[in-house]
């Protein structure tokens, strides 16, 4: 497998729709990190959240398997780490191998749901 | 025609809806790997896919002749790859010759259809 | 002003939505190429369409002035090219100065528009 | 912190929608420049705004400080500088340290909202 991506990412446009229309979990507002790591190590990635008026939260890790997708809920990040609904940020993800990010936007705060995505900003 | 692209690119947000609204076949949800071979030789496109809880599937491989465009619909990529649908996946692209790929979703799961898209990572 | 940009740019998923709902103008589904000149020279910009199943249509010209923004609809290019909707395409765009080109879908098939952009590859 | 990020970036695609449905000010449309300023550094950021029949607008700055999150709507920016809707336009953003900019439009003219999203484009 190739070494493709980058070691440091980021998602500038943050923010998690406060509501969601109807039941089914799948149409549920929320943002991904969607994770790709082709390499053949694990990766240890690390989310820091930043905010308008606060300090950053973070960093928080989660490990992505060798040849492994993950996409990580961003409202879900592991504790002390929660980002609130409605509120502008930003995300740093770090890891210790080459990783491709992209983020994902589902908002079905009204009936029919709406979409967006992008390859995130890949740094190092 | 110039050489424009590169030959490796990563979609990280794969996920095909499981559902659709209507009948009519170009409002059906799916998943494209949009692809441009500007180059004077025909492409061998190899597509690979990663899965949060599975060995990767593939890779398979398609052709795409010089100076032409390809959309790949992710959910009938050739046999024996089958991506299933509502499942979490990343694709690792490949080709002989510079290509340039954006990543595409239809979700008609809902009344009203909602798209996003991305140019996918290009790697080397 | 900086001669931020590239000479070359590619559009790998072209698709011009075959209907629109209701009869603003605004609303009309179309696909753009949309265009920044930043640079003090005028920009001779040139599209080359690619298709599935035909050879390349162009390359057509047009001038970007500079210092200046230009949204190009690219079912309205100059004639001889003619990109008819609901058909797969790819487009190549060259300049001879420093562009930046952003792509985007309107789709209003549906009652309610759909809406996806991308920054496009850039080039050399 | 890393020195993530450049110190110019271009949106092409700007077009601010002129009406939008409801009253929920989190729905009204609108376009958002997001920026993160991971330095240790405050940022003096300014924007320029190009258009298809008239001179630019600009340059104006604002301080996004070090370490925050700042999403800036593009139709609110500082005096003189005044984004008319419903109007073609790009945007030069200049920074002294190194930021990253993701574009996002809500486009809520019609009952049920859009969303487009990407990472804007970095130059030096």
């Amino acid at each position: 497998m190739p070494q493709i991506g980058r070691r440091q990412w980021v998602i500038a446009d943050g923010w998690i729709p406060p509501r969601s229309t109807g039941s089914d979990p799948a149409l549920i507002s929320h943002e991904a990190a969607c994770i790709l790591n082709a390499t053949e190590a694990d990766a240890n990635v690390t989310f820091t959240i930043f905010f308008t008026d606060a300090e950053p939260q973070g960093p928080v890790s989660i490990t992505v398997p060798s040849r492994r997708a993950w996409h990580q809920n961003l409202g879900e990040l592991p504790a002390p780490v929660k980002v609130p609904v409605a509120t502008d940020y930003c995300v740093l993800i770090e890891s210790d191998v080459p990783i491709v990010v992209q983020h994902t936007r589902l908002d079905s705060r009204q009936a029919e749901n709406a979409l967006m995505t992008t390859i995130a900003y890949p740094g190092e």
